[in-house]
This record gives C-alpha cells, sequence and structure tokens, in this order.
C-alpha cells in the first residue's frame, strides 16, 4: 500500500522476555520476595534472569520444542515465575493450573492443552501425583520447591528444580521469534459451561504490560514494592510479573498464605507500597489491623478487581489504610485489564470500575447487538475490541467475535458521563418474563444489603404463562431467619411489582464455584425446572 | 515455529488515528488550546476528530494516495496537529519542516521527500511561496490559518484549510493499514553533513507512545494540562500530539511565541501542569517571574531535553517554579525520547539525563566497537537498539545499524551504578593528538564556567606533527575580556597538560546551526586547517 523499499524503523519483536531481560540490566538489584515460614527468600532481577535463562536450557534439554506446553501448578513464589520466564523466552508455552479446582476438572484441561511437562510448588505433590497418574501426555514432573517428597509416585520422572538447574542449566537465546507465538494458556473457570482456554502471546502480553503501566492506569515504579495477592493462576497475576521487571519494581510473593495477620507483616517487613488483589483480600487485612490496632504506614496504593466492591468497604480501606484505592475490572479474555479507576482521581471520586486505558474501547448494544444510540447512562451489553482481548479459544478454528469484530463479555454495564464503567450483572443471567427482562442483579442488591441475608440469588425458572418468572434462593446469615412475606416487601416500590419473585428458597450453604462466585448454573439445575 | 492454526488473539493494528479515537471518545471534552493574540483557541477532542477526519477525506479528494508525502511548515497550534492526524490516519505521511531553516535546505528536504502538498502555518506564507517557486514536486498549497493572503502567488494552486473542510471535507475510515506504514518523516537538522530523513511508521509512533506514558517517564494523566513548548517539527513534538489524546491531558501549543512572559500567561491562564521544552525556554521564564515577582502555581513538573541543562539552572528551576524537572535524552532517530530522569526519584538527586524506559536499551562501545566490558561508570560510545529507533535513513537502501543490530548515536556518554546516563559530547568532536584522544567537551565545561566567557568551542586543528592539535574559539561575554594565559590557567591541574589548546581565537559571535548548537563543522572549515 505504502512505498517502502527498506524498513526504516528496527525489527524489535515485542516478547515478554524482554521485561526481564531490562528489570535484570536496568534494575538489577530490585527483588523478588517470596513468603516462607522459615523467613522470606530474595532475589535480585540480575540472578533471578540468569537463573531462568539457564533453566529455560534445562528444558529444551527435555526434549520440549518451542509451542509445546508445560504447565505450573503453584502458589505465587520466585520459582513460579522463574518457570514462567523460562518457558516463555525459550518459546514454549506456560500453562497456569489453579490448585483449588478439581483433579477432574484440571486433567481436563491438561489433557485438552496436551502439557508434556508439570511443574509443581510448595504443598501441591499429592494433587500434582494424581493429575500425572490421569494425564498421560504428562512425560515429567518438576518439583519447585525443596527435595523430592515420597509422597509422589506417578509414573512420570520427578527432578527437582535446583537438580535440574545444576545438571542440565545452561545460558540459552531467549526471544528470536515471531512475537504472536504463544506465551500462556489459561482455562476460564466460569460458572457456566466447560472451562475455555484463553491462549495469549508474546505480543498481547508485552502490550498489555506496557498498557497497564500508564500513569492513570496502575502506574508502577521502580521506587514500588508490589504485594501481588492475586494468584499467578488467575490471568497472569494481572500482569505484574511481566510490569515488575519492565519498571523495576520489586515483587512481594505471598505463597498461599493470604489472611490478614500474614499480608500486615508482609506489607510492614518490606515496606509495601502497592498492593493487588480481590476486594476479599483486604477485607481480612481491615479486620486484622482493627482487632488488633497495626498499621501498614508505607501502603500508598491498593488496585482492587475481579469482584465488585461496595462502596463502603472502599470508603473503609481508603480511611484505615491511609491509602489510594484503584478498582478495575477485567477478565481472562482481556489478559486481563479492561478498565480502571484512574490514579489521578480524587480519592472519594465515584468511580464503579473505572475507564478504560488506551490500548482497548468498550461498546454497549443492546440483546440484538446494535449499538445503543447513545453510549452513556443506559444499561447495555458490554463488548469490548483491543490489543489484548481474546479473538477465539484455545483449539478453535473459529472467531469469537462479532462481524465487526467485537468480543461479548457476556456482562451487562453502563457508562456514565466521566467514561466510568459499572457493571450490572450477566447476559446470561438476565430472567425474560412476559416479552420483558428482569435483571436479578438489581433484586439481589436490594436483599444481599438485608442483615438477615448471608447470600442470594435470582434465578429464572421456567413458567408455563410467562416463559420464566423469577425464583430467589436465600442463605441466611447464621442464627437468622427472615419470612417470605418480609423479604417481598423489601423489594416493593424499589423494582416494579413483576419483578418480585413469588417463590423463595432457603439453602444452608449456597453452592460455590472454585472462583467464589455464586454457582447459578448447579441452581437453575435444580431450581429452574417447571 | 509454533502450533498456531488460528491466532487466539484480536488483530489490533498499532496506528497513530487510535489515539485521538481514543481521545475523542473517552476525554471528548479535554480540549488542545492554541495561543492567539487575539483570544485562544479551544477544541475539544470529540470536534477536533470530526474536524481532522473530514480533512482525510478532503486531502484523498485533492487525488493523493497512501504512502504519499504532505509536508507542514507551521508552529504549534490546532490546524497543525489537525493536518498530521488527517495524514496520518488516511495513510499519507506528514513531513514536518522546520522554518528555521533556510529555503534552500527546506527545498531540498521537499524535493527528496517528493511532497505532493505543503500545508503552511500563520505568518509563513511568504517561505512557502519560496519553495512552492523551487520545488516543481508541489502541486497544492494549504494555507492552515486564516484567508489566502496576497502575498502568496506561487504556481501551485493555493486553499485555505477552512474552505477545503467545506467544500470537500467528507468522513473517513481511518487506520486499516500495516502498522509498518510511515506515518511521519522529519530531517535531522545536524551540525554535520547533509540533513538526513527520519521515517517513522505507524508502529514506532504507537509504541513510542505508550512507551512515554509509563509513570517514571512522562507519565502524563487526564488530569494534565500540558504546555508544548518543543515544536512540532521536532521529531514529533516528543510524541505529545499522540500521548494527550491517548490519555485524555489538554494539550496547551503556544504557536510561535515562547517568550517567558507568554508562557507564563499561558500557564496561569490554562492551569498548566506540564512544560515540556528546551532548557533555555524555562531560562526566559525564570527570568520574568524574578523581573515581575509573578508565580506558576499550576505547575507540577517541567520535563526538559534537546541540550544538557546546568545543574545550577535546575536547581533554580525546582526551587523558584516548585515543580519537578525531570531531564531527558532524546534523539530524531530514536522518536525522540532516549532517557529520562525518573518521576519517582527524589528531588534534587544526581539524574544525568535520566534511565531508559522499557522499550529501549543502550550500550557503550570502545572506538572500535567493542562493548565495554563494565557498562557502568566508563565513558563509551552510545549506541541504542529499541522499538522506536531507526535502522536506516529514508530513501537509503541499506541498514544503518551494526553486525549486532545496534544504532551508533554518536555520542560519547558514561552511565553510573543507577543506570543514569550523562552526555560526554560527540564522537566526531573527539581529537586525535599524538595518537591519544582529547575530548573537547571537558575543556568547554571548564572554560565556559568562567564568568567572562559566553560561548567556547574546542576543535582539532591539523598538526604536522601531533596529526591534530586542539584550538579553542572563545565569544567573549558582553563587554568582558579575558587573557590566553587565564584561559590557559583556568584548565592547568584540571586537565592534561597536553590537552591545552595552545592556539585560542576570538569571536565577536559564534556560529550557530538552526537548533540553537554551536556549528563545529563551520568552526572546522574556518580554523581547522593546519
Amino acid at each position: 500500500m505504502t512505498t517502502r523499499v527498506f524498513s526504516p524503523m528496527q525489527d524489535y519483536a515485542l516478547t515478554v522476555d524482554r521485561f526481564l531481560d531490562h528489570g535484570a540490566k536496568w534494575h538489577g538489584q530490585a527483588r523478588v520476595i517470596t513468603a516462607a515460614e522459615d523467613g522470606d527468600q530474595a532475589v535480585g532481577y540480575a540472578d533471578l534472569r540468569v537463573r531462568a535463562n539457564r533453566l529455560s536450557g534445562a528444558l529444551l534439554s527435555l526434549g520440549l520444542t518451542p509451542g509445546d506446553r508445560i504447565a505450573t501448578l503453584a502458589w505465587n513464589s520466585q520459582h513460579h515465575v522463574e518457570v514462567w520466564y523460562a518457558a516463555m523466552g525459550a518459546g514454549l508455552v506456560c500453562h497456569t493450573l489453579n490448585p483449588r479446582l478439581t483433579i477432574a476438572h484440571l486433567a481436563a484441561m491438561i489433557t485438552e492443552a496436551g502439557d508434556r511437562v508439570l511443574a509443581v510448588g510448595a504443598g501441591l505433590a499429592g494433587m500434582a501425583e494424581k493429575l500425572a497418574a490421569s494425564c498421560p501426555c504428562i512425560e515429567q514432573l518438576i518439583l519447585l520447591d525443596g527435595d523430592r517428597p515420597a509422597a509422589v509416585r506417578g509414573d512420570a520422572p520427578i527432578t527437582v528444580l535446583e537438580t535440574l538447574l545444576s545438571d542440565r542449566g545452561r545460558a540459552t537465546t531467549w526471544g528470536q521469534f515471531d512475537e504472536r507465538s504463544l506465551a500462556g494458556l489459561c482455562f476460564t473457570s466460569g460458572t457456566t459451561g466447560a472451562p475455555k482456554g484463553v491462549a495469549y502471546t508474546h505480543r498481547s502480553n508485552y502490550l498489555h504490560t506496557i498498557r497497564s503501566l500508564q500513569a492513570d492506569a496502575m502506574a508502577l515504579t521502580a521506587a514500588d514494592t508490589i504485594l501481588v495477592a492475586v494468584p499467578m493462576f488467575h490471568a497472569n497475576a494481572w500482569g505484574l510479573p511481566f510490569a515488575a521487571p519492565a519498571v523495576g519494581a520489586s515483587l512481594v510473593l505471598p505463597g498461599r498464605v493470604t489472611d490478614g495477620r500474614s499480608l500486615a507483616d508482609l506489607i510492614n517487613r518490606h515496606g509495601v507500597t502497592v498492593a493487588v488483589g480481590v476486594p476479599t483480600v483486604w477485607l481480612g487485612l481491615l479486620d486484622h489491623l482493627d482487632a488488633t490496632g497495626g498499621e501498614t504506614p508505607s501502603l500508598e496504593r491498593i488496585i482492587i478487581g475481579g469482584s465488585s466492591c461496595p462502596d463502603t468497604l472502599l470508603r473503609r480501606m481508603e480511611s484505615r489504610l491511609g491509602a489510594t484505592v484503584q478498582t478495575s475490572w477485567g477478565m481472562t479474555e482481556l489478559s486481563p485489564l479492561g478498565t480502571i479507576s484512574p490514579r489521578s482521581s480524587e480519592t472519594g471520586a465515584a468511580r464503579g470500575a473505572g475507564r478504560p486505558p488506551m490500548g482497548l474501547d468498550l461498546l454497549l448494544t443492546d440483546a440484538a447487538g446494535t449499538p445503543l444510540p447513545d453510549q452513556r447512562n443506559a444499561p447495555g451489553h458490554l463488548k469490548v475490541r483491543g490489543q489484548s482481548v481474546a479473538q477465539g479459544y484455545f483449539g478453535a478454528s473459529e472467531s469469537a467475535l462479532d462481524a465487526d469484530g467485537w468480543f461479548d463479555t457476556g456482562d451487562l454495564a453502563i457508562i456514565d458521563d466521566a467514561g466510568n464503567l459499572t457493571l450490572a450483572g450477566r447476559s446470561k443471567d438476565l430472567i425474560k418474563s412476559g416479552g420483558e427482562w428482569i435483571n436479578p442483579v438489581e433484586i439481589e442488591e436490594i436483599v444481599g444489603a438485608l442483615p438477615s441475608i448471608s447470600l442470594v440469588a435470582v434465578i429464572g425458572r421456567a413458567d408455563p404463562k410467562w416463559g420464566e418468572r423469577p425464583l430467589m434462593v436465600i442463605e441466611p446469615a447464621q442464627g437468622q431467619e427472615i419470612e417470605d412475606k418480609a423479604l417481598k416487601a423489601s423489594l416493593k416500590g424499589r423494582v416494579a411489582d413483576w419483578w418480585i419473585p413469588e417463590r423463595i428458597v432457603r439453602v444452608v450453604a449456597m453452592p460455590l464455584a472454585a472462583t467464589g462466585k455464586i454457582n447459578k448454573t448447579q441452581l437453575r439445575a435444580t431450581y429452574g425446572g417447571a
């Protein structure tokens, strides 16, 4: 199209190994710290790069070739970071597994991915043994932490990371492949349907990282020490193992333990400035500090995401911790950052889940996919497009996008005049009654705020006259009771009369998915029939 | 190399039109303000995008096709920004011209670029007339500001921007081409040799922008209002017309006028938070504030570059303005940002020209090109590699890189333990005397600090015995005199005895290049012979 005899700008493939290269050369003393009961473990980026790079050589010496998948089953730790860079730098694909899933779920993911190696972190060798027994594709187990425990007796050969490094480690050339090569694989563990693999490319991860570093986004600097309370198996730990060496920030990895006391100790021991994780984790921190009168003076910012956070908790975090809270919204399919409340916003400003930093765009449509005429102040179906957004799932041969290239998030959302996004439920959870839509989230928010309610879910129940009618499932707070009449009265005048569920079911324990979210699929299977 | 049946991540070409698209959709009310004597002119990004996009259609209707070059001869203004986006969004190449160069220089550049259109800003119609007369390739003149002045009488048809927009403007699809297509062209106006064209691609500009937005780099946010005192014809105005809409920051464009009083007024009138430009400009601002007792309370940061800045001026800026100063180093060939002192550094910390943000790497070598064993605390020849670094010049068929892919900056530099770069002169200015090197910068710094000296330059003079000997040219401060003996005494004990120039020449006015730097080429032509 353009006259271009010779490329005037340098070739520079966008591959993630460059982040650790940069950290090692320009911030070699910035550290990755892993919490451990017998004393925290720390390594500088310069040394970590040497180890990860030698580990690449060791992995290749096992017969792995670029494009092969290597699975990790581990909490956040230095050795887990080393496996990431060792795999990705050599063109292998790092498939992160969630230890909170069942063996059957994990085995299905491993088999679909065709993982040839399984790297296992502390405390998870027992699971790994079962997985190796169930998955013939696994040829090799690598124990990341400590010696080979007697408990592991699967058929696959077992080696220990340090032994592998000393026996087979060798310096290896990183990168030098197409930037659209696969770097990572992460299966969504949604509340419905079979898990789907999201495959990240080097390019998508690189662009996601640089995007997240903008001053109104994660805004990390060489002066920061970042507590990563979001697991590395959740969508790249929100990209932090890439972002931190890219700017020379230190990382604090809590391992498995994320209770309030442990996190407070870690924050104070290492002068953490930025803490990242789901709201529940910080609620635990607040409760611990309140109970003990403790403080975390180094903490400047908390970045939350993964689920919406009540305004009262936001304000409590900001006032108790003296830290700025940035809300965010993301998805595994978005690498994961979608929106984030700008760092430069006034504290206490309305923010919802924030705005999209450059590199991703949002679109609201009606149920038929037609863009809403005014994209502001009216709820719609949320679609996204961007440099690090999935086009299709791992192994699929077809695009998951609509004709205009938008990815349907399955979420309902609203955008205000300032561009702030607020999520408003899942579109598949909408209930169609008499040809009109009922949004269960609006009912759940009202009922969920009652002190006698622990958890509430509203689902559609097949109805011969109306098509569907809402049915409410509640888990009362411990020792509490509430009558149907009071529940319905709480809704009266706040939602349309015909939205109010006729039937209410009480359960002792709400069924939860592995992510901690209410499993509506199971509720629909049990209570959704006519 | 990797198994890749289907790209799992969305295609998302890195093209610069996306920056204005993002600004228009998410920060439509953030503004581009142009200073004018009869009242500043302001436009929001939403409206600016509509105008620039319609202008694309008008340009294409003139018969231009993607890849064609369009030249701009203009100071910083809204209309200049509109032409940038109109050209680049439609796949045309925007060639910025420096109005401070001679007609002969500019005509040579226009001819080499084959510019088909010349867009001319306020006050420059007279130059444009001469250029059109000298350059047959120019088919069309566009007057950006005001009506058609009687002064323009060249052969090329002339139109006025607003007329073009109203007669031929139409909505146009932006982007949709290869991200490695050319976006811009800028000739270096160095102090030696023929000007060389640096051609920017959409990809290199996009990556440069996102790189500059890192929180330890330019760190711009939606809360910022940026005074762009660096001209748009100097290497993309350091990328600010891309970076500002990408984050929703407002731009303040001063037009031609950058004296201290005008800048102080602009800063206060529009609440400027970040000011960007060469040190000289801010010296003018300081002098004005000192003379008038004025203040600029909104100003938080100043980002300087283009030439090194004495520590005394740095400290004066920080204390008088109450603003953080970030130093930087760049080159036209680097798009232009090379290094910048981190925003998170302590105020007053040693910084030199700062560190390279992720996306660019530095290498120090000896004169033969061999990397220095320790890259720290020893001077070397500076080479760079990165995502937005030139590979070769416009029209060239060969790479300008060494065998390992490094671009030689022609600079001498030193890097300290913290990674801070300090420039130490141009390698071509080194003087080889008796087989050993003399660095003229070290001599110039000592003599230049004497109160009786306005400007000083040391060049090599051919010498039958030693090969070269240093010769010193001085421009004394107004009304001052200094004897050779005193000059030589100032060097005694601070440089090696054999570095001290035997011959000293006094000039009334030092010859300067268009950039304001001392023209050593001319000095060598005049005084360098045996």
